[in-house]
């Protein structure tokens, strides 16, 4: 299973790169084109767009309407790492092992990149071709826009900014991650589904399946925040530490927090389980894969 | 019909703004509700919106959807004025009479709830209640996300970034402000007529009106930079020549900027005109004050 896993996510994610380099054009007025694929490509797990791929594949969707999702969703996190990386907000000058996007092309260019990106999501999923259908089209805007809002990731980095030095307990962070990374992930996995029909049965668990996802990412990434060193993790390490952020190492000690994320990806095997999929073994394998990542 | 015009546009201001006040909550984590509000509430002429109310009224169109439409194109011309007034774009400190969302509310708070404006504007676009019909609602949001993104607003702003100190002749800055303004201005007449059943020869007569409109307006925005005092103006007025950016009035001198508002004025009143649209009247008034504006 994990041999065949391996080979479907390392062809999938070259699926991936094929298409964001198609898609993110320099064909843009005043190199705004060549910052957004700066910021786009060549770097990343790719996560978010497996995630969709993924559910697609597993629930027999449309290919094409899925690969254009799964874009959508990798150019959302792509300006909100731009964004988030900018002096006034986490001021980081390294990210997937490169200077960031503000460091090379200014600040300036660095605001319009990540505002363009979050525009060509919604161009990506609305193409004028007929290739994704008018109803999935706006069911997918619909969940990605709700993702990426106020109510979603939007929001969370909201509650980050204010949380700086605050001693927030478990609970608050978790409410915290649930918006700035667990939104998208799990809109991954439901825009996946929308490209398929899904009954609402289905749709429930892929939903619970997603949260769970979201919750042990995040806390895999605190652990590797302490463990790992800036190389490995292609960022700077320590920051989290460093900014005085809470984090769930810093609330619950490094044993515990990798205990918490074993727990969620658990969970998250269950949803699979109870959810009447006849073969989700790529969520399966993506499960494992978020719990055993190293960067 | 200018008694009328006018009526009919202070009640659509009003109807927008309670729309607005509505759509935009502070219901939101970490007060980026209060910063989104402030941004897009009290003050604004709402040009966008009234294309939109008028065009979709004009065609007899979705009066629910034309309001979301109307509001949606709002926010994100709300969000680009955020995101420009900040130090690393125009640094600026007044908009529409008060402090700019970055001195209210901080740098990072204001490119949070920028980027949160662009993704409510979709989230509007999409309700689930089943008032924008799927196929409404996709070619609303293929309509909007490529008049904001590098193809429309984002590119129009980064030609304007490049081009601070340089020579720009004439068709250069007209191909810069076709896409920093004219582009959300020509999208606004054509999501009006996306909300209604629109024939193709139709939609090319509203797409040359909106884009005489969008010419005019910014050719009397560069005139009032240089005719009128901030306060009327409710933002820094001289700004353009202060940061030696080029304008039609220092590229023409101001007669003949004038002369050409009002010869585009022209030009998108005959667009109306061969349009076979039976009643087209809202949309003359609109373009008449479009070329009268005082501030």
């Amino acid at each position: 299973m994990v041999a065949d896993l391996d080979a479907w996510r390392r062809e999938r994610q070259a699926a991936v790169e094929r298409a964001l380099d198609a898609w993110v054009t320099s064909d843009t007025p005043a190199a705004l084109g060549e910052a957004m694929r700066y910021a786009v490509l060549d770097g990343g797990k790719r996560l978010r767009p497996l995630l969709v791929l993924a559910s697609s594949e597993v629930l027999g969707g449309n290919r094409a309407a899925a690969m254009r999702a799964a874009c959508a969703v990798e150019l959302i996190h792509a300006y909100s790492l731009v964004h988030d990386d900018m002096p006034c907000m986490d001021d980081d000058v390294l990210r997937r092992g490169k200077p960031t996007v503000h460091v090379r092309f200014g600040q300036a260019q660095a605001l319009l990149a990540g505002d363009a990106l979050q525009a060509l999501a919604f161009e990506l999923l609305t193409p004028d071709d007929g290739s994704v259908p008018d109803a999935m089209a706006a069911h997918l805007c619909r969940l990605l826009a709700r993702a990426a809002g106020a109510g979603g990731m939007a929001g969370g980095q909201a509650i980050d900014l204010a949380s700086v030095g605050v001693a927030l307990d478990q609970p608050s962070l978790e409410a915290m991650h649930r918006l700035k990374t667990g939104a998208l992930l799990q809109a991954s996995v439901l825009m996946g589904a929308a490209t398929a029909q899904t009954g609402a049965a289905e749709v429930a668990a892929l939903a619970d399946y997603g949260a769970c996802i979201g919750l042990a990412f995040q806390v895999v990434d605190d652990v590797l925040d302490v463990t790992a060193d800036s190389q490995t993790l292609g960022k700077t390490a320590g920051k989290d530490a460093a900014a005085d952020k809470p984090t769930y190492v810093s609330l619950m000690g490094l044993d515990a927090a990798q205990a918490y994320a074993d727990e969620m990806i658990g969970r998250a095997h269950r949803a699979l389980d109870g959810s009447g999929l006849p073969s989700p073994g790529l969520l399966h394998g993506l499960a494992d894969w978020v719990g055993r990542r190293s960067h």
